[in-house]
């Protein structure tokens, strides 16, 4: 592979504040070397101009959801139980071509933001397929981003595992709908299984990982099956633990333990484990999380859009938890922008009335988006950092943007600053991706006809089942309000 | 003035989920008309191309401060106590040239993001003259967009307002500083009154306004002033009210009422009034600021950012308060982005677990950044909407960008998902001030390099003063959390 030499940038380096002067040299997909002052003469590569521009590790997105991404703007006011309510026609009957753009779009927007790697439980409905998941990860490759993709499952109705909930709208248009699955644990894990065996992907660009949905609608047998995968293929478990106050009261009340106690229970933590949002773990629940060496990834848009309540990453951090950061799917975290969730990070710590040593600084944001959520994707420390010989996935921001302007902390300014219009180019794997904030890899037009012409059948498609649920899902989130006022060890909202 | 007609876009209207398809005509700085369906034949204008655009009315900030934007990226873990204190360094001994760079720089990146017009609280430390005011303004002039301009002021230290803290810092280089202001009430009204009387910039402009700073830190004798001032010559009164715990708890304590209770008493609430943040005010002052027809500029990157709490929206709007959004100062949002300030004002009304009927949507947020911030800076509906006749102040979004991909729902889209690199051009009054994403109107890379030499220098000047008064910053909040600690009958944070 060709090398190229970029030049004339700093790199986003703690202690520096306005970052190291250094050019950067990428070969065989790596950084190969890191010239501190600037590179000797003579070097034999292509030069890259990055003059007035700094070097930053391409961020990492730690939780998603592909089908999300023709849901952007949706649902104004839902809380996440509405959602799950709605997801029979926000997700259904898709086409493999409908699965592809939809994934290739969200990709994409991540690329022009500055993310070159994610953690995607995609959910094809009712079932996940090998067709559906070998979909997404093309879609990946094509647009030419690195992935771990854990296809979503449970073996249980959402509307079964709320007490009370299915017969509370019976009548109201949720009868014979399909649920997200349909198949028994055995099934899941047979699918599962041929997923992990026929998986046809470089583990260094697009990973396979395992996606139990809600551990809430697990059952056991699934979940320990899917323990058993993980230790088998080595693959990761990436599972929404915590995620509302809703699913952790009903958690507690019908297992008599909390969901991350009944995992560890079960041995599912691990540090191949990787939990969603976990906003309503209390701290033995955090000890469980730290002792086993798992990792959260702490989601702030989607967790303050949906009102889900505001995790506690500071407790997270005391306890020794491995956190990562990550959007969300675009349903609740519409623009895909790594750089804002860096920023709410800090933000949604700052909620509590604490003093500020407990608040989540710049510095800490900026580790858990790059080295926090590589880890839970299974990329270690390949990614993630400017080190020679990490994965040479770099984006370069250009300075002439007025919040670099004064330059006074480059760290500090990009998390709090950095809305994506500073992104001016984007390299993964030495391969430059994003030029002049431009995709180099795919036709970005015609996929964006593909995805709307995709949005405009689905909507069609799933109209009548919108209609019978649209209704149906106020009244679940009327319902599921009895739960939220109970009492629990952990405080995530103002006015509990 | 030039004819210019708007082709191919959609309005964002209220109702029409993908906006309304419409040409725009502008003349004489207005929109002179509307052509839903598009344009008949014939008219004689300046063609400008928007297919595959939206056109959104430019965003109004409420609340910011032109001296703030070379603070960007400082203060990474500041409560507003702390930055209060170290005001002498942030601001010191600027030039008029300085002064005018800082002003230009924010509203630059205002305009690249979208925002047409702002209502600016400018420091100039210690006092605020007539040169440096003029110079605030011309920088709005200058860059192209409308402001109104309230030199803040206070008669009374910050130090000396919060009981016992100036000797609790004494021994910690607190001593000798100059303070904000170094007049007394006289004096500074003296000022204001000089600045209205020969203001020269056309008021569809540049408007002046009075900027009382905070009312703790106002004598009685400088508020009613204020106040008459305000009558005499029709101009806005712009204020912090009850944005951190420490001050309204040290307000009701000094003063044995509420800092609303007081100003409505002194008879300075009215139409004119503006209040920036309100984090604290309880149910009794958010019926003095409703019934006297004031308004609250809402800030929640700041209010996020600072940990002053989440000020409750949804209780101003029941209670009939008038609403704006604001972004603050670039020392606590950093960025200066009002389609984060919309996005963000829908998150912050999420985190007090209270039913979604009370969370803020997305067009009520749009609203707040239009209307609602235009009427607190004294241009009523004048700017803020499309409509025949009212300012042709105007943004045109790139509907290619992957976060309107598919298009769902134009208004939700913009407020959930626009980080700004969906901009692509700007009108103000008519005027293309951006183009591609560039300004025409200024030398943009001459004021990069100003307002960095700017920076240097005073980081330089105020290298002493800045020693000084880091610990004793730190001392300050440290000392100040006693009062955090007391019961309020609001309650804006999670663990109070």
């Amino acid at each position: 592979m060709e090398r190229k030499l970029i030049t004339g940038a700093v790199l986003v380096e703690d202690g520096e504040a306005r970052g190291t002067r250094a050019d950067l040299l990428m070969e065989g997909g790596l950084i190969a070397a890191i010239f501190r002052g600037g590179a000797p003469e003579g070097i034999d590569a292509a030069r890259f101009n990055a003059t007035e521009c700094a070097i930053l590790p391409g961020l990492v997105n730690g939780h998603l959801h592909a089908h999300s991404n023709l849901a952007k703007g949706m649902g104004d006011r839902w809380t996440l139980e509405m959602s799950l309510t709605n997801a029979p026609w926000i997700s259904g009957v898709r086409s493999l071509d409908e699965i592809y753009a939809s994934a290739a779009i969200g990709a994409a927007e991540m690329l022009l933001k500055g993310c070159t790697a994610a953690y995607d439980m995609c959910l094809e409905f009712p079932l996940p397929t090998i067709e559906g998941v070998d979909a997404v990860a093309r879609a990946y490759d094509d647009v030419g981003m690195r992935a771990t993709i854990a296809p979503m499952a449970s073996d249980q109705p959402f509307l079964g595992a709320v007490p009370g909930l299915r017969d509370h709208l019976v009548g109201e248009g949720v009868e014979g709908l399909p649920q997200m699955s349909s198949e028994g644990p055995e099934g899941l894990l047979a699918r599962f299984r041929a997923l992990a065996q026929g998986w046809r992907w470089p583990s260094e660009k697009i990973r396979f990982g395992l996606g139990p949905a809600i551990p809430f609608i697990c059952s056991d047998a699934f979940l320990t099956g899917v323990r058993d995968l993980s230790a088998e293929f080595g693959i990761g478990i990436h599972t929404h633990v915590s995620e509302s106050k809703v699913q952790t009261v009903v958690s507690g009340e019908s297992f008599g333990e909390t969901i991350t106690a009944k995992l560890h229970r079960l041995g599912l933590l691990g540090p191949r484990f990787t939990a969603a949002h976990g906003v309503w773990l209390d701290g033995d629940d955090m000890r469980r999380m730290a002792d086993t060496g798992a990792n959260v990834i702490h989601n702030p848009a989607s967790n303050f859009r949906l009102g889900s309540g505001v995790a506690d990453v500071r407790a997270f951090l005391d306890a020794g938890v491995h956190v990562g950061l990550g959007t969300d799917g675009a349903s609740c975290a519409d623009g895909l922008n790594m750089f804002e969730a860096m920023r709410l990070a800090t933000h949604a710590s700052r909620v509590f009335g604490a003093p500020v040593d407990s608040w989540i600084g710049a510095r800490e944001a900026l580790q858990a988006a790059t080295t926090g959520s590589a880890r839970a994707l299974g990329f270690g420390d390949s990614i993630g950092v400017l080190r020679e010989g990490s994965a040479a996935d770099i984006v370069i921001l250009d300075l002439r943007a007025p919040h670099y302007t004064p330059m006074n902390d480059l760290s500090a300014q990009i998390v709090y600053a950095e809305d994506g219009t500073g992104v001016r180019d984007v390299f993964v794997g030495g391969r430059c991706v994003v030029r002049e904030r431009r995709l180099t890899t795919i036709d970005y037009d015609r996929l964006r006809r593909q995805t709307q012409a995709a949005a405009d059948r689905l909507h069609g498609a799933n109209a009548q089942t919108r209609a019978r649920l649209q209704h149906a899902a106020r009244l679940a989130e009327a319902y599921c309000r009895c739960f939220i006022s109970r009492e629990t060890p952990a405080r995530r909202y103002i006015c509990e």
